[in-house]
């Protein structure tokens, strides 16, 4: 592939902006709702040249201001999770998400909406993350491009966990293209006003990048960074208990994606203790901290770091629409 | 009162140093359970010169990682509740309440524990904090200036809170003299090597301060900065579904203990909007955006600052403690 080579790709007439798939993640929470109070007074005033699609993910779990109320919403949309027998006694957040697919979905299939954006918070000092299961999905990074271009006093990472399509388990997954908005640091049930404009502005550049895709513009390739997931690290714990008997090293504490070495500072155990990373390759931490996961067994993920091409795009014209729209037709029959 | 006059005060033989009150903030939960470790040693080993109780407050609410299970329990050490009717179907932190009562009080009683020191965090930007409900109890008001002076790179405030001891609501109200710890920022749900470090520091010296004042050594007297509890303000909330409409504004955000001044920015809506203080006094915020007071209607509170001249102490002789016991005996006789 050539760095100038030019990829016509389908449009994105529909876009999903989903909050609250954590009930406990507020920026995405209020965003949603404020974005719900202007997509009202939007649809009395014109028409959009894009549909947006504005979901309260988890209505239950976000008015009890807890994660999930039966189990973690954001783990649910598994191919075998969304396609296996129904039950009265299924857990609501099983439940909710076979609504989900219903509306943004199904997953996998040509009804789906062609870009999910699923809005989260993390108590890691993340800046803002793009979270997807693919490094050549073209449309994710040209906007992770954009909002890199268009805010540039944030830190932006963009995140793959590889992780295939049938096991992709999150909400984003359910689109033609998707990716999770990560923003942080904040904690959860808190709404920090710097998290909540950073997640408002990202929101918006990104609806604007669809909207400039969508009327033609094209949008030149380019190099972008991909922190690859590797492994996921638990803290110390206690053989009994299964308490953890130690914290992250200050040293490292709000250090995510600053490269960790073989014998750089850890954890620290609760008597003062500093424990080392044994790992013989440097690599990148991220979610160092994050609240939700001491319940997952993780203490920080280790990502690669990769640079990746990605080629120049624009917009399938009508004709090159209907010719592929034709092709993919006699392959469905096939 | 002069500077230098020397008050006797009574013996501390009996300490209480309790954490996990709520269930979720885990500096005091990890705190306390690394002291009682320590202490089974010490117990083995040696007699300690002061008796020193750990107490892990709500294991329920640890258990669960959650403030509470049904209610507040550091809302539970009122007269009123604890001295009510007891019912089967009681609230388990109203149970919890009376037990805790019975064993480090019973609150107002000369067999309740000398100090109690109740371990917490907070999401604001509070530094480590005295919590109280005395103005002039030289006990904590020594304490906190020994911690002043022993970790330095902290920084340190004295709230007192101006509610009669029949009114007092939380377990440190317990004990014959007490106190919260409150240390800060840390999301709840999170440890922070940084902030359990201080707490283990805060406590070690208050210990130790304790020891030295049973063993007849004389503190000093001086001045102490209190920070006097005069108003909370809520969110501005939507009329109908009582949601916030606003978090706190970017200025204010993280800036507790700085003095807020009538017209300075207070919230932005999350429509983008600024909103003001229209207070007349300059007072000054503390507990800005804490977590846990969303559900209790309170974004920050307002102090007014006071400097408070203490004297200086030192414990009474046997003597002294034999006269002035036997007075009280016959206070009590009449």
């Amino acid at each position: 592939m050539e760095v100038d080579e030019l990829m016509c790709l389908p449009r994105l007439p529909r876009v999903a902006v989903c909050g609250g798939t954590h009930g406990n993640e507020l920026s995405g929470v209020y965003l949603v709702r404020e974005l719900l109070k202007v997509e009202k007074k939007a649809v009395e005033e014109e028409e959009e040249p894009v549909s947006v699609m504005i979901v309260l993910s988890n209505p239950r779990a976000t008015q009890q201001c807890h994660r999930y109320v039966d189990t973690d919403l954001n783990r649910c949309f598994t191919h075998a999770t969304l396609n296996g027998p129904i039950s009265d006694t299924d857990p609501y957040e099983i439940i909710r998400s076979r609504e989900l697919n219903a509306l943004l979905g199904p997953k996998g299939s040509r009804q789906a909406v062609d870009l999910v954006c699923d809005l989260h918070n993390t108590t890691a000092n993340m800046g803002m993350c793009f979270i997807t299961y693919s490094d050549c999905d073209w449309i994710c990074l040209h906007i992770f491009r954009h909002l890199q271009k268009e805010i540039p006093d944030i830190p932006m990472r963009f995140i793959h966990f590889d992780v295939s399509n049938k096991e992709s388990y999150s909400l984003d997954s359910v689109g033609k293209h998707g990716f999770a908005m990560e923003i942080g640091p904040q904690p959860h049930g808190v709404v920090r006003s710097n998290i909540y404009t950073a997640m408002k502005g990202g929101v918006q550049h990104m609806l604007d990048w669809v909207r400039l895709f969508n009327s033609g513009a094209i949008f030149r390739g380019g190099f972008v960074d991909v922190f690859t997931m590797v492994k996921h690290i638990d803290y110390p714990r206690d053989s009994v208990t299964h308490n953890i008997t130690a914290a992250i090293h200050p040293h490292l504490q709000d250090r995510d994606f600053c490269l960790l070495h073989p014998d750089d500072p850890l954890f620290q155990t609760f008597s003062g203790e500093t424990l080392r990373y044994k790992g013989k390759e440097p690599l990148y931490p991220f979610f160092i901290n994050e609240c939700a996961y001491y319940e997952k067994g993780i203490a920080l993920s280790l990502a690669r770091k990769r640079r990746v091409m990605i080629p120049s795009i624009r917009v399938e014209t009508e004709q090159e629409q209907q010719a592929n729209h034709q092709q993919y037709s006699s392959e469905d029959e096939n």
